[in-house]
């Protein structure tokens, strides 16, 4: 099959420093498609069970997918799988911007680290079959935007950056592993398993390799409707563009589902929101737009709050960083996002991890006064203090529920599986909650995003309340992600595009006509796959829960309140929806029907 | 302003066998766009109170729209706009096939053609300002198939040929005006006035001049992103292909909505209905597609019973000729349609003025054994009577509404404004049995189809029993239907492309940015235009309304069974919703809002 892809996987062992080439099966690509799907392939393949996280047996598997660099909109971005020393589950994450179509050209698909370096180096890719390793001496330490300046005076302005920041080197278990400085693949602790590997960056540069697109003419006409239907779409022509993902802010306010002080509340009045908007950051900070790849979307935001300058913040970070730990300043929680990308830190997690601990304070549970909610002037502080683990910072930098276990207060950590919650209170949207309970990687909204759906009603407003059908849905849209992330399109596009086009672009670029059927199955494969990976490391049925919080204390203020989690219920329909028992591990008829064998 | 016009009048004088050509301003096109709302205005413009239809004085007004000929999808449709001699309202028709294409290209928008030959004549479109008028001593008395073949030995295979056949010479009010012998301007009995000329064809060859286009790069990126959607759509990629709009029999019969022996019943059991299914057709008779100018839907088919060949029939034709005569012999219905177009009869009219007779005959009011529902034997023999005008024939050919007065039966005439109802039972649908109430041409079907959301739930589904919030559907589908009819485009494109295709597109070939909004307006003008036309004509509230049978009889089985049409709630919020009136008359402030005049 013809199938846009190199047939060629990259793997590097740092421990000898040596590189080999090895050929890919086009039937690899059949069942799993490219990027996550791949990812969690090879790591199941060659994962032991119960394999330390931050051990040099544990890969870092970078990979790109069928449409990754070529004309489909939004085909920039490429995939990270390994196994998280946050959460001991599978992990998978994914980043925008131009090192995937690089690497694409490159003559890869897939490029897997093992190993560790006897003393801290970077990696870089100059094109096929030239690679290098190299001293990081002089880099390790910095920040990520120092480290990708002094990397591209010495390897040229083209050249794109991953890298970790100080919390990666510290092995912070919620650091990140930050692309070009500001993305990030930002969830799961990813920087600590980089660092873990001395490994400081991996730098590319664009390759010269063309890749086989069966149908060029038709592709480009797809790529006119495509581009027509972005264009039209309000969210995807001008929303994201205008305000970026902190267009959020105020919606999901509305619905009562905006947590505030480690989900004490989630309603705000008026006033403070629109402090702290998408609209404000817009007309005060945002410098320009910025667009990943081959994207007309350009969600990206440059900002400048007089005093610094740098990306972002997202909506999430905007969340973690302010309303979560009490801080409703536009100012401080924008140069607390860009002190989080500097330093490497998942901006989730620290920022939900500090509001645990402010809770602790709350509680009683702990003395430190600087970590009271709101106590904005010594938010940075305390954010440096993680990623150099110091003080406190040395407890936080484990996450949210190692921190609070150490206080017998396990149940103010606002987490899954040990990975904090993202900016949506699951009591308002119960679709969504499912998807925190359930998700291989822990509380996750990239995953399973129901709030498309039960909130911003698209592609149609569903009752968020509901119950019944929820499963079927979530179903749907797990596996709809699964293969997002595998060919790898962006989850913005889907507000414009139908997943039909999904489809469509699959068909036009290999020579095989592939359904939406088709791509469903193969996201359940994934999926199930990474169930599998879990099942063996223990997780069942007990794991796939939610912080009591969410299923005994309704919210008592603002359009969610009197609301808890019906989780019993929902997890029932789910698992009977995806063929597992009741235990949550899916049944021998399920992985026959997948192809899929268990994981020994 | 661009609008992709010649901004040009070609017009014939047949009195004196002269022709001039007038230049026509920008703004009628800003006011009117072209086709039906150009030839409307004209008429306004020209025609005194009264005029005989059939006179000298009343004018063929044919033209083109903006986007005719032009890269836009269904761009090969053209108007025609006249009074009728059989509803003495203003009437408008179009039709599609390669005529309207052709003549924009010689330079003109639009063909005014009064006065009346001396001898039969037709007249040749060479090319711009290369005019003739030839002799039709041999072509009067041909059936069209014949004129179309005699004049293409004359003047080229490649001209188009617009005709009348022995009906419209006879000056029968239900005649035609036939396109290239298969196409028609069916309805209004506009083959009359035709023949009124002693006009027996108007023929066009292709002409050389370009229009301008302002954006041809947009409009080809434009044409792609709707050529696709044509090609997702099932109905329009599909449906019509397969089945033509004969797809319609047995979805119309499902609603207790297909009419039996001139509207007695309304719903026929399956097996019956297969037999002159879509299906039906499309299996044993169809011989291959046929489509318009630039159009790839290509509804059109050639079909051969085995004994005869030919085109059709289409979904009203084998209603009115089949089940409304009570007789269900596809071969029959087939042949009787190849022979209504070969004498230029209007389908519809023809098979529903039998109809109306034979329950005439049925009720005993007329003796003619012939005129017995289901008197399959006799049906070709009755429509060559009308046609020419012999018998009993003579009778029918002024229409039901005139030829059940004859017997003071009018009752049993199933017309609104004398023109006769088509394929879909009022009592079914009642926003549909609005428009047939209120158009400005009697019972029509394509002005305000609402069939489209009552049944077909096409863009959505509503409740068909409804009177509440029709007249809102009512009022944009006349709008966008006047619209559609002056751009023009094919109705049938909207199954697929959304209303604002047009803006786009008109947007792209004019130099001035367009929105629904100002179509909406513009139809609203072009739809009071033409009422304030036959308010002029002593038309009013009276008028608006339905025969006896569907206010007062119900249905006694089927799925529409048990109701009669509420039409004077319809009514009353319809004029409200149009700022008509309550005697239908439209008022001071909507004639100020619309920019009109009220008619002298």
């Amino acid at each position: 099959m013809t199938i846009a892809m190199n047939n060629n996987i990259l793997k590097i062992d740092l421990d000898s420093e040596k590189f080999v080439e090895e050929a890919l099966d086009d039937e690899i690509f059949e069942k799993y498609l490219g990027g996550r799907g791949l990812g969690v392939k090879i790591l199941c393949d060659s994962l032991s069970k119960g394999t330390n996280a931050l051990s040099k047996e544990n890969p870092l598997i970078f990979s790109i997918g069928p449409v990754t660099g070529s004309a489909v909109p939004t085909s920039g971005r490429f995939s990270l799988v390994t196994k998280s020393p946050l959460t001991n589950t599978i992990f998978h994450s994914n980043s925008g911007g131009f090192w995937g179509p690089y690497f694409k050209r490159t003559g890869y698909d897939c490029l897997l680290i093992t190993g560790k370096l006897s003393d801290v180096g970077y990696i870089v890719i100059n094109d096929y079959d030239n690679i290098e390793i190299k001293s990081a001496e002089d880099l390790w330490g910095l920040r990520t935007t120092e480290t990708v300046e002094k990397i591209q005076s010495l390897e040229g302005k083209i050249s794109q950056v991953l890298c970790i920041g100080p919390a990666g080197e510290n092995l912070v278990k919620i650091s990140a592993i930050m692309n070009q400085a500001h993305r990030a693949f930002g969830r799961g602790g990813v920087g600590a398993v980089m660092g873990s590997k001395n490994l400081k960056a991996i730098v590319i540069k664009p390759g010269k390799k063309d890749f086989p697109i069966n149908d060029k003419d038709h592709l480009k006409k797809l790529r006119i409707v495509a581009i027509d239907k972005i264009r039209v779409v309000p969210v995807t022509s001008q929303g994201l563009a205008l305000f970026g993902t902190a267009a959020l802010v105020k919606v999901i306010n509305q619905f009562g589902m905006f947590p505030v002080k480690n989900f004490q509340s989630a309603y705000t009045d008026s006033e403070k929101i629109d402090s702290i908007s998408g609209e404000r950051l817009r007309k005060e900070f945002l410098e320009k737009n910025e667009g990943c790849y081959n994207c007309i979307i350009r969600c990206g935001r440059f900002t400048n709050t007089g005093e610094k300058s740098g990306k972002g913040p997202e909506y999430e970070s905007l969340w973690s960083l302010g309303p979560s730990t009490g801080t409703f300043d536009l100012k401080i929680i924008t140069h607390a996002n860009y002190l989080c990308n500097d330093l490497g830190l998942d901006t989730i997690s620290t920022g939900s991890t500090i509001a645990c601990a402010m809770e602790l304070q709350q509680k009683g549970l702990i003395k430190d006064n600087n970590l009271k909610f709101g106590n904005k002037d010594k938010l940075y502080e305390i954010i440096e203090s993680i990623a150099l683990k110091k003080g406190i910072g040395t407890e936080l930098a484990e996450g949210s529920l190692k921190f609070s276990q150490k206080y017998n207060a396990e149940s103010y950590a606002m987490q899954v599986k040990g990975m904090e919650l993202p900016a949506y209170d699951p009591r308002g949207a119960f679709g969504h909650a499912l998807n925190y309970a359930v998700s291989s990687r822990g509380a996750c909204h990239l995953t399973g995003f129901l709030v498309a759906l039960e909130i911003l009603g698209s592609p149609k407003k569903i009752d968020r309340f509901s119950v019944r059908g929820k499963s079927d849905l979530l179903f749907l849209k797990q596996n709809q992600s699964a293969v997002e992330d595998s060919l790898i399109v962006c989850k913005f596009v889907g507000y414009a595009l139908g997943f039909e086009f999904q489809a469509r672009f699959l068909s036009t670029i290999s020579d095989k006509k592939i359904s939406i059927t088709d791509l469903i199955t193969i996201g359940e494969r994934i999926y199930n796959l990474e169930r599998l990976f879990n099942v063996r490391e223990g997780f069942s049925r007990k794991d796939d829960t939610l912080p009591k919080r969410f299923l005994e204390t309704p919210l008592n203020e603002g359009p969610s309140k009197n609301r808890v989690v019906p989780l019993e219920d929902l997890l029932n329909e789910y698992y009977n929806v995806r063929h597992w028992d009741e235990n949550g591990i899916p049944t021998d008829e399920l992985l026959e029907k997948l192809s899929l064998k268990r994981l020994i």
